[in-house]
C-alpha cells in the first residue's frame, strides 16, 4: 500500500461508468500511486463494490472518495471525505459528516479517513451544482481556501476540482505556493502526458478521471509523465 | 502565559458590558486560568481594545474569541476562532474565516489560532439566532459533532454553547466521553461554585462568562470548585 503522502499520480473510476477486463487491467497495472474510487451520479453500493472488487485482484492502493453514506463499504484502504469549503450549503461542508458520524461514529476506524478540502471551479461541471458551490472566485478566493485548509484545519488535503476543463495554472502554482504540510490535488480536464506534465510541475497529485474512458492509451501516458516531473 | 490545553477555568469578558476596574481586579487576579474577550453584540475594535488594556495589567493569560472581522488586534496570547459546527449557514461554518483569511492571510501567525468546534444548544440565546444554529439536537447529534470535532476535523476545542442557562449534565457527559485530544469546552448558565463544580467532573474547560456580570462574588468562587475539582 503506498501511503497517501507519496501520492503523485492517482486514477480516479467511477463506478456508474463501464470499464472493460482489459482496461481496468492496464489502469491498475499502470504504476499509478492509487486508484480513487468515486463519482457524483448514481454511485451505489452495488456498483462501489463491483468495482472494488474487480480493483482488489490488483496489488494497487485503493481509496473510496465518499460521496453517498448508502455506497460506504468495508476494505479500502483509504477513505477520503469530501469538504466543499465553497459551498453555499452547510450539508456539503459538514452537514454529510454529521450524518454519517451519526450513524456511524461508533465503528469508524478514524486512521483510514482523509478529508480533502474541496473547491470546485467548474461552475458548468455536474458536481458544482449538485454541491451548490460558488465558483465564481477570483485567484485570491482560492489562495485563501488553501490557507485555511492548511493553516487552520489542517487537512491532509486541498483538492482544485475542475472536472472536465483544465483549469488555469496561474491558481495551481498560487495555491501551491502557499501549501506546505497540507498536499495540493489537481482534477479536471488532464488527458495526456503534456496536460500532466504542465499539472505535476506545482500539484502534489495530478488526478486522472474522464480522459481514462475518453481515451485510454493517452491516458496511461500521464502516470510516466508525472513520475518524470516529479523525478526531476 | 498558561498554555491553552492547561486550562480549566476561564472568565469570559464581553467588550460591550460595563465592569468596574476593581471587579475586573478580582477578575483576573482570581487565579483564573485565562480571560477570553468576547461577546455577541457590539463588539468593536474600540471596546475590544479598551477592555484588553485593562487587563493587560494583569498577568492572566487572555485569548481574543474573534466574532468580528473589525475588531482583531494583536497582542493577545491566543486567538479562538468559533465554527458554529451546527449552523444552518455556510458563514458561520467556514464563510467568516475564508473572508479573515483573504484579507490578512499572509500576515497571520497561525501559530497563535485555536479553531473553537461550537455546537450552539439554547434556542433562545442571541447567539443562536445569530449564527443561524439548528438547536434542536438530540444527544447523538451533539455525540455525532464531538466526535468530528475530535477525529475528522482536529479541533483544539469542542465547545457545548448553553449561553444563559445550564444544559443538561448527561450532554456534557456524553460529549466528554467521546473526546481524547479535543478538549471539551463549557459554556452556559454557570453562576457559583456548585454549578462549576458539578460541570468541571466532565468538562475540561468551564467557562463563566455572564454569572461575573449577576453577582460577581458568586462567580469567583468558580475558579475554587473547579480547581478542587480538578486537583481530586
Amino acid at each position: 500500500m503506498k501511503n497517501y503522502d507519496e501520492w503523485a499520480h492517482v486514477f480516479k473510476l467511477d463506478p456508474n461508468k463501464e470499464i472493460t477486463d482489459e482496461a481496468l487491467e492496464a489502469v491498475c497495472e499502470s504504476g499509478t500511486d492509487a486508484i480513487i474510487v468515486g463519482g457524483t451520479d448514481n454511485v451505489t453500493l452495488d456498483n462501489t463494490l463491483s468495482l472494488f472488487a474487480r480493483i482488489r485482484r490488483f496489488p494497487v492502493t485503493c481509496a473510496l472518495e465518499v460521496s453517498d453514506l448508502e455506497a460506504i463499504t468495508p476494505g479500502f484502504d483509504y477513505y477520503l471525505i469530501p469538504s466543499v469549503m465553497n459551498s453555499q450549503h452547510v450539508s456539503w461542508v459538514i452537514g454529510h459528516h454529521h450524518k454519517a458520524v451519526k450513524e456511524y461514529g461508533e465503528i469508524i476506524n478514524w486512521q483510514e479517513l482523509l478529508l480533502e478540502g474541496y473547491c470546485v471551479l467548474n461552475g458548468e461541471a455536474r458536481v458544482a451544482n449538485h454541491a451548490n458551490a460558488q465558483t465564481d472566485l477570483d485567484i485570491e478566493d482560492v489562495v485563501a481556501y488553501a490557507r485555511l485548509a492548511e493553516h487552520m484545519y489542517r487537512y491532509p488535503f486541498f483538492y482544485l476540482e475542475y472536472s472536465g476543463k483544465k483549469g488555469p495554472i496561474d491558481v495551481v502554482k498560487r495555491a501551491s505556493a502557499v501549501l506546505e504540510k497540507t498536499k495540493l490535488i489537481y482534477g479536471g480536464g488532464i488527458k495526456n502526458a503534456a496536460d500532466a506534465s504542465e499539472i505535476a510541475a506545482y500539484a502534489d497529485v495530478v488526478v486522472v478521471g474522464n480522459g481514462l474512458y475518453e481515451n485510454l492509451k493517452e491516458a496511461l501516458k500521464t502516470v510516466e509523465a508525472v513520475k518524470e516531473h516529479k523525478c526531476r
